[in-house]
């Protein structure tokens, strides 16, 4: 039902042109906002510098087609937007096939797909298009009109930032992207995911505090670190990058740098516990904003949960990464998973127990009042065990960990127990 | 030989009927002192506050039965003290089949088996039978008569403590339960074990003091760290929990909560080189007193060496756990166990090389003059390998393991080469 | 090619008969100055304490023999230097063939073999000759006449120094044995991977110092310690002793005592990528001067890449390990192997990254300006990966470990960062 919900939202922001500036980067945070009504826009403007980056000029496209002497469009950005090289630089001209060639991108492995490439960078146009229809441009008899209706101008990058504070400012760091065009798995899911999950902690009472940002990949966080890294260094004791978790195919996991921080934990733990057949990659084959949030000198615990991690699914990057490779159900799933990894950062913290020896449980109805082989398995069991490792140095996390029993179920029991007097808090 | 001493003093406690409290603790220490001549027993009134706990009224049973009204006895604690609830109060009723029922115990899929079963913190009576039987008396058209003529008065919680001091009063603690009734591997054969065990101690040099505990399982461990948490937590460098070692099944393991502790080590060494196929059981599952002496704030290093664990075995809490399950060679291999476990907690401490470089050990006898291909094998290999770890670091139970050679030749080793003056004595 | 010439030395030296001491010693050493000029001579004589040991008398043998009545050579030391027992008093006797058997060594299990016997410490003499030869003698209807013309005087043990200074006094500490007489890859094949190493280091820039020693086995290492530890603690930060690496067997890697010293990661890290289906052995089967190397107070971090390890191939102290045991191919492979693991110590240090976040590669040359799926593979990747754990406490050869990539490629990468600004040194 949720899933529905997210797919809609996902189905509404599809068709816009977002680019790493510019207005389609605009009208999607301003939908967004329509969820987050507490979503502040930010702007920064072209030709600033962050780190060792420069902003680079607003980039705008209004329309691109490539069209014969009779006037038939064999290439048409109002059909699918990736049709234009994202950063093209506007062009009007006629060219011959073979000229035309030159400025085509297309996977021969994938004749029917349109990639999708951007040279944000470096001056340049071009088209992308399926590479069935390249091989018989390449053989039309007479030239083409390649047109490219866009813009480079000074301008800004603009980026969506929602903070929703707790009881203390401790900080989880929520980072998605919202720079790809008509693209669904890599990257609306991430966006519609955050979009939902950022909702959802709105509406409840919160420990930590949640900062959530929807950026232009890359320069996006590279802005954002070189505004506030000290604060993000001194606060943010967890984060996730939400991408690329929106099909049903297997969960995928990329740790921070450092491997074994919060974040990773919480990941592993509910990815264990609710979504067998999941896999790990090394942070080796990371490729999204974690190169920067876990860059040496930043090191910030940030962490990624996917389904089909971009780069090894075969639609990644094409116009085959359509409405239906993400469904309600790849939706809906991908926010469970990360609701149970915030509650178990909600929820983790160190508690020791209160009495020396195991406590008498049963003048507490705690525990069986008639003892028989058995009667101290499952529920009971789990409670002298989370009661045996309740020293002041195991978080909750670990704990459940070595006990191979849920979060939730550990979190619930040490609440009852620390409600009968026989746990007490001892810290984050 | 050993073992049938064992078997012989198993037997004549078996049919003593004890429980928490009682006379039949009493009796059962005062049999065991007869071993052990310097075993203190010691009392805890009831009404005593210890930790979270407070000791109950003592509990004593004379006899208990069932009978129909032509007087047939179809059930009669002298055939079997399994037979009565443990601290059953005291009954003396007539009822009809269907109100005997509700206090009867028995065990669908094991229906010739009479349950031990237990009500020590709520007033109950009932009676354990096998279920065959108990399919029976369901069907029987009279009423029957219920007695059980025990008694819950102020008294005392008895325990059994024997100390043999050492060179040194780092101490070693050895604990056992006494009392469950008429059951053999689960619990006599961890007293049995332990009194030789402990014999055989008084009898031998002793550069360790050792602790021999009898307590009644749980609250006497929660009566005796109430008493002398201190002492324990300043002095005992290792201990064990002995039961369950009395069958002739594969070999059990149940570490420490630390699970790397001296007591850990020791054991897993003696069994690894000893015991083939011996099975390491997690922490978690533990049942016996480990539950207080490795509680957190209490936190002594101590471990459980068993045959076939509590909880484990078809026989275990039930009359099947009889004279039979447990034999004399299983419990003299027990024994066996234990001693080289203790030897390996004597004989272990720390040496350092006294000379730089690869002692002359030619010029000692120590090795062969004449050089050729393969002498500097078997017992050289191992000798050259001591002096390379005995680096003032490296204890001798973590070098033997290094080596893969039992503790007892690698002990014989060191003390070759201590007596040669290529070792010295660094620290334990 | 560098094989052959290899091969040509180790063809030379082989004939000459070597001791722990004694003129052969003194002719090896001459030989390896005429391709090390500067290989320093040194002595230490008769009689001097070192450590544990003192030096023996000096040992020379000129020949030796056994005839019959006839004047017929049944053993001739000009055949085969390994006949005569290493350190044989000098003997002229005629002798039953009962009373010669006793002073025999052979190996029954290698009829032809002539083994290679040695007797130091205790006074004896003796011949080593093949089981099938011994066999014949027993049966011999005559006597026999065995002359030894050997001497033990008061005289040196003899060993050579070359130190190739760098940069810096961090030292590499390179120790080869020459004492053994007519045998190839136990131990030529280690003296002259090493002269072929030295000469190398000498003609390129060095960053280490370097250290190699050519001494007799055990003693010459208990020597160079007695004179040189305190200054090898304070500069030595990694060692090999090179033997038995001129075959071409599966090669063998046996770490220092330390187990993840600088010295065993680089040499992992060579074997790793370099010779596949290589094998680790435990440093408890160590048998040359690492024994002295990593003795506890020593400690030096000295590990062995090998071929065929010493005690572990059948021609191994026998004279089957002659010139055709060891190859061409297999003393230049040992060389190469030697000289990549050299190069990564030279090669290794610690970058720090010097932008804070991803720095843009782009601008630099250092990254494609079209991005599309797949365009981060390879090199790219690699340089991220190296940037990103260029943290200031990874080590370059670490940083291949988790890259997963050859060290030569990562230096190669490394260095270019540096040149680009975005690396920058930080500590070896």
């Amino acid at each position: 039902m949720m899933g529905r919900s997210m797919h809609a939202l996902l189905s509404r922001l599809y068709p816009i042109c977002r680019s790493l500036t510019g207005e389609g980067v605009r009208r999607t945070l301003s939908i967004l906002r329509e969820y987050l009504p507490g979503l502040e826009i930010r702007e920064a403007s072209s030709g600033t510098s962050c780190l060792d980056w420069t902003v680079p000029r607003e980039w705008n496209i209004r329309d691109a087609w490539v069209e014969d002497e009779t006037g038939k469009k064999w290439v048409d950005f109002r059909q699918c937007n990736l049709h234009a090289v994202g950063y093209s630089a506007p062009v009007d001209a006629w060219l011959t096939p073979e000229e035309l060639d030159a400025c085509l991108y297309s996977l021969p492995e994938q004749p029917r797909a349109i990639p999708y490439v951007t040279s944000y960078y470096a001056p340049r146009w071009g088209f992308c298009v399926p590479h069935e229809l390249r091989e018989k441009m390449k053989k039309h008899p007479g030239r083409f009109h390649a047109v490219i209706d866009s813009e480079l101008k000074q301008g800004s990058l603009t980026y969506g930032e929602l903070a929703l504070p707790g009881e203390t400012d401790r900080e989880v760091l929520l980072s998605t992207y919202i720079c790809h065009p008509s693209m669904a798995n890599d990257n609306l899911s991430g966006p519609v995911t955050m979009a939902f999950l950022a909702r959802w902690l709105s509406e409840r009472p919160r420990r930590l505090t949640y900062r959530a940002l929807f950026i232009p990949e890359t320069l996006g966080s590279i802005v954002y670190l070189s505004r506030h890294l000290e604060a993000l260094k001194a606060k943010v004791v967890a984060g996730y990058v939400l991408t690329c978790c929106g099909d049903e195919r297997a969960w995928s996991f990329l740790p921070s740098r450092a491997g074994n921080s919060l974040a990773d934990r919480a990941a592993r733990h509910v990815l264990s516990h609710h979504t067998p057949g999941w896999v790990e990659y090394s942070f080796l084959t990371r490729g999204s904003d974690e190169r920067n949030w876990c860059a040496p000198g930043v090191d910030l615990p940030v962490a990624s949960i996917m389904r089909s991690k971009y780069g090894t699914f075969p639609e990644y990057h094409t116009s085959l990464d359509d409405l239906s490779l993400v469904t309600d159900k790849g939706l809906s799933e991908a926010l469970e998973v990360y609701k149970l990894c915030l509650e178990a950062l909600e929820g983790n913290a160190v508690w020791r127990a209160t009495r020396l020896g195991e406590p008498q449980l049963g003048k507490r109805g705690l525990y069986p009042t008639v003892s028989f082989a058995g009667s101290a398995e499952g529920w009971v069991r789990d409670m002298k065990n989370i009661l045996a490792y309740s020293d002041g140095e195991h978080d909750l996390l670990s704990i459940a960990e070595l006990v191979g029993a849920p979060f939730t179920r550990c979190l619930e029991i040490a609440e009852k127990l620390t409600a009968a007097g026989l746990l007490a808090y001892s810290s984050d």
